[in-house]
């Protein structure tokens, strides 16, 4: 669908320039190379920069494949509408002053007219657009990175300014670059859709300020995840999620967790900053699976060490060799030398040494990748080091520590798509990175099996209609719980005091006493709650409560709940935050303490398969205690899974639920029970 | 006493050699340029290189003031009395082939040698020194680094290598360089101490192994920190600190534990990787305090926010400006520009425009320090831009992000000594290295509060004495406790089942009942331990469980301690292990599962003050929940500090105790006790 965007045999510039400086006249040099046709449109030239000039895009001869649009904001919508009755299918719109100046009826005003000629628009407001092999620069930046197979889509053309000169300062080769602007026709899914099968492009490097359809983000992503990496940065972290400061899933599921989860569930890989944006997408390009345990090769003890550390504290595993290659080590190196991982091959060690040493160490079958270190001694001469570096199949990363001495060793390397590190740590993290694509990529091609669950839809859709206009639920969300099958303790709500105790005396004593008011939210710090209550305080507690609620607290009392008081059990809580982008945000958490001193807590986008589900309790750290610590009896978590997809379920069958908190929930050996819940309605 | 060393008049290679890159070639090819006197010494010639040659050190006509070594490892020894006769007070041993080889004879001997004439030596095993304020480069590396105020000391030679090429390409200037190798002599601590008085060395940067005496360190460290920084790395971190598993302090307290609670306690910046270790020296070159929050200066608003997201996660505030500064702002910035933290002043700002922003932040009281940001617009002059940085008096880093564009910008930031990151998020991390040495070096500072203890050693003393050969102390380890005023619950063992019941009648009902053993360790595990005993039930109970250790466990059964049942309070942990570098490593945690599963403990080295104690129970996450959570009163915090004192003291007092366990100690509104405790001596 984009293939004429970054393929065009014919460009046409509208608002091209003569005027030195202006972006209608960086435009045209920047497409001087182009292998393809280019014609500048401005009704005041009949040629600009040797290119033949039309006054209107519908007076040119030839069918054109793309327009790139830099003419003032207001004169936008006629161009597109010349444009779209041309019959040119995809455009990029430079101009600003649309709805990041405040301009939201302009832009809805082009985003209508594109729909209406099925345009493919870039911005408005953006940089434009690269496609190195092709020599299409329809930017107005200067700077055409080299020929390479990263693509770059940036929701910031400062950052790519930044990146093209990076780029050609560190001979980084990008295939395609797009500015994304203001996405109002097209967004980062589209493009990401269209890499996918873009056979010059190997990784794909996002950076993001927030999506425009978080679904179709996910639903795009997972594809083409399975076909080659996506490394994503994403800006405004804090703004909600890490500053998260309550129990609340509301409060602890903020926007950036709902990106985190997202980003994971879909196998994007996350970058937390920009040093790590490039690490990762430079790793990526060439390896996207690691296959046994790390080994490290050195000459430099200290670093080797540092190396090992890293290993260890980002979780991956240091390789255990074969006895063979030990053995085989021993044969070639000077006996005080290590031959364990990390691999001593000392200081006075020369290129030779170090490549035997290192084919060895690939030869053994536990090896998965080979973080090869080398400080700059007298004895080694680093290119042939580096010839031995490229003759390795297996997955293998540099550190060549050093400055001018290492240069042309680094180059070497990196015309075989080598990544070198000044730092063993960072070599140690990029190698994590890809550990990480990996398991996200097996669990996406993993097939999802299908669950059955029962429930009453019609019974919960007739308790929401109801309450509708009441925002949050309490007693009435234990209805619609019920009517999900998911276990709560027998209750009723007595609007008298006889009532009370015949709902007590049906269920049995001793029972929990709560009031149900729409006024009242946080009924136990108000002392609306009494515990324990035995058959002859029944009467004289429901008087207390109500009295309380209505002449102290002056709340409207509709009654009060009567609860089967159950028996104590593990508390974990399960919650649901409906998050703009990306729908419902399922929490699992270990309850009260743990998740307001801790934020222990785990996170999926619904829906949510079973092995999601088991996925979610045994990614808290307190998943040992639902194991049983101390000899203590295992919790029954498969009965937290059901919870947990029938919460799932519930989250996706009414969108006007937007928050739940199942808090807490009792585990028992067998079974479990929740013993407090609130449902929150749009 | 290091003068002569670093600055000396005279300086001899012994075993200087004219054969082309053999070490003592070297060696004196690299004092060419040095600004003194230098003597070659080798019976087999009369001149090497221009330099006069003398067959011994003692034919030498002058005074030498250092010694260089490169002669075979056999020979050293015989080659160090000659200096020591000569009266030659500094050397450096560059031979290997001592400790590092299995050759610890030959190391004792040599280092006997320099302790009987007084001699400083550095090494074995060592690259050499290097002063570049004189030119003295007394190593066998080709590469001199560019003058600079940065001191390097370096545990690995070959990292020194890879340091000095990548100063040379990054033109990074240092003072002082020294290879310790194996630190036979002189230690890191011995340079330390020389550097602090220094006047041209602003930073000391490490790489360490291991330290040789962990008090010396912490002493020379403290002091040395107050007047400069000190930035170190460790290699060897995940062996036991990070791999801790279980709950007890012996495992808890690995031994990278002791070292970055040692870092801390004086002073000493750590870094986590080369990286960082380069970042941190760099930007504390300069920057030694950071009063207000941090503003971000940007041309992007992409990196600008991740500056902003990365100071808040990394625990910094953001300046709020002043009115006054926002109408400043907004009088010189286009009206879409966002003059609050972080200031965007837009994508078509020009040098001019981004320097009247950061005057008017730097003015701004609330600011403390500056974030510039820039991305390589056609409008922004980076040089032009550099200057205006560079005349900012208030610490300022910058993000001027790109390659060759940038280039020369940075060079210019460089002599300003104002240092550049390719990534915002870099910059914040170092701006929080600041942060960090300035919080230290204000404690450090501190007058320490004394503090009288009252405790009856005799008595403890008589205990330690009479169970010297016992390994482990489970009764005996509350007796000890009592002696040092550390509360424990009334108890007694008793022999025979009336003397349980005896003890029981006195301290009053129910009671715990616990075996005595040395051979039953962990009594609960075993079975070994009845909880709230009634008074019917003591003498079956006393049946029950030495049956139960005699009979099923084989055990040599002591008797039968009897305990008073302590009403549940909160439970803490406080423990006590000996560390072989650094000594008492007294921990603190909330007991039971917070300790197993979330490792929230904090930990310091004895002897600790008050403020220590207070700091070590606020460092634990779960402090929260002895401050009182969800309206429940707060815990006796008091009480847990006079603990802690209290067990410093007992740790400082005798050296024969390894390690402790009060676990649990239960902690109520007033008061705490401790309900279980263990000792165990060397």
């Amino acid at each position: 669908m984009l293939e004429g965007m970054f393929n065009p045999k014919v460009v046409a510039i509208i608002g091209a320039t003569p005027k030195e400086g202006k972006v209608g006249n960086i435009l045209l040099k920047n497409l001087k190379n182009f292998k393809g046709k280019v014609y500048a449109v401005n009704p005041k030239y009949e040629e600009i920069l040797g290119f033949k000039c039309y006054p209107n895009i519908e007076s040119i001869p030839d069918d054109v494949d793309l327009a790139v649009i830099a003419v003032p904001a207001k004169a936008v919508p006629e161009v597109l509408e010349s444009c779209g009755r041309k019959g040119v299918k995809n455009v990029v719109v430079i101009t600003a002053g649309f709805k990041e100046a405040g301009n939201y009826a302009l832009e809805r005003r082009i985003t209508e007219i594109c729909r209406r000629y099925g345009i493919n628009m870039v911005g408005p407001n953006c940089l434009g657009i690269i496609n190195t092999h092709n020599n299409l620069n329809a930017t107005f930046s200067k700077v055409m990175p080299p020929k390479g197979n990263i693509a770059f889509l940036s929701q910031s053309g400062a950052f790519i300014l930044a990146v093209l000169d990076w780029a050609k300062s560190n001979n980084v080769g990008f295939s395609k670059i797009v500015s994304l602007g203001n996405k109002a026709v097209l967004d980062e899914s589209d493009f990401m859709r269209f890499l996918a099968e873009d056979d010059k492009t190997d990784v794909i490097m996002l950076y993001l300020e927030g999506v425009s359809d978080g679904k179709k983000f996910m639903d795009v992503a997972k594809e083409v995840s399975k076909v080659k990496p996506i490394v994503a940065v994403k800006s405004g972290r804090t703004e909600a999620g890490a500053k998260a400061a309550s129990s609340h899933t509301g409060s602890l599921a903020g926007s950036f967790v709902a990106y985190r989860t997202a980003f994971r569930q879909s196998g994007v890989v996350e970058a937390e900053s920009i040093e790590d944006l490039f690490d990762y997408t430079l790793i990526l390009r060439r390896i996207r699976s690691i296959s046994g345990g790390i080994a490290i090769v050195t000459n430099s003890g200290g670093p080797g060490v540092i190396a090992a550390d890293a290993v260890e504290e980002f979780g991956l595993n240091l390789a255990k060799f074969d006895k063979k290659t030990i053995d085989r080590l021993k044969s070639i190196l000077p006996p005080i030398a290590n031959v364990y991982n990390p691999v001593d091959v000392l200081g006075d060690a020369d290129a030779e040494r170090f490549g035997k040493a290192l084919k060895i160490v690939e030869e053994d079958p536990n090896v998965g990748a080979i973080i090869a270190i080398l400080t700059p001694t007298a004895q080694i001469d680093f290119v042939k080091a580096s010839e031995f570096v490229a003759s390795v199949d297996k997955p293998i990363v540099t550190c060549f520590m050093g400055g001018e001495t290492v240069a042309d060793a680094i180059n070497l390397l990196k015309k075989h798509g080598i990544v070198n590190f000044l730092d063993p740590v960072k070599a140690v993290k990029s190698l994590n990175s890809v550990k990480k694509y990996e398991l996200m990529k097996i669990k996406l091609e993993r097939e999802v099996e299908s669950i059955e669950i029962d429930v009453d839809t019609d019974n919960a859709r007739k308790i929401v209609e109801k309450y509708r206009d009441r925002r949050v639920l309490t007693d009435k969300s234990f209805d619609i719980l019920k009517s999900y099958g998911i276990p709560v303790p027998p209750y009723g709500v007595a609007r008298t005091a006889e009532e009370a105790l015949e709902i007590a005396d049906e269920i049995g004593y001793p029972v929990a006493m709560k009031i149900v008011s729409p006024d009242i939210l946080h009924k136990t710090d108000v002392g609306c709650v009494k515990l324990n209550v035995d058959r002859e305080k029944v009467i004289p507690t429901f008087y207390e409560l109500v009295k309380r609620a209505e002449d102290y607290l002056k709340a409207d009392v509709e009654g009060v709940m009567v609860q089967k008081m159950m028996p104590a059990g593990r508390e974990v809580i399960v919650g649901m935050k409906r998050d703009p982008q990306f729908g419902a945000l399922i929490m699992f958490g270990m309850g009260g303490i743990y998740v307001e001193v801790f934020k222990d807590v785990s996170f999926r986008i619904a829906p949510i398969s079973k092995s999601d589900a088991y996925e979610m309790i045994k990614e808290v750290k307190s998943y040992k205690i639902l194991k049983g610590v101390r000899g203590e009896k295992p919790s029954d978590i498969d009965s937290l899974v059901d919870v947990l997809l029938r919460i799932s379920k519930l989250s996706l069958d009414f969108e006007e639920i937007v928050e739940m908190d199942l808090n807490p929930i009792f585990v028992y050996e067998k079974g479990c029970c929740v013993v407090d819940a609130k449902i929150v309605l749009r």
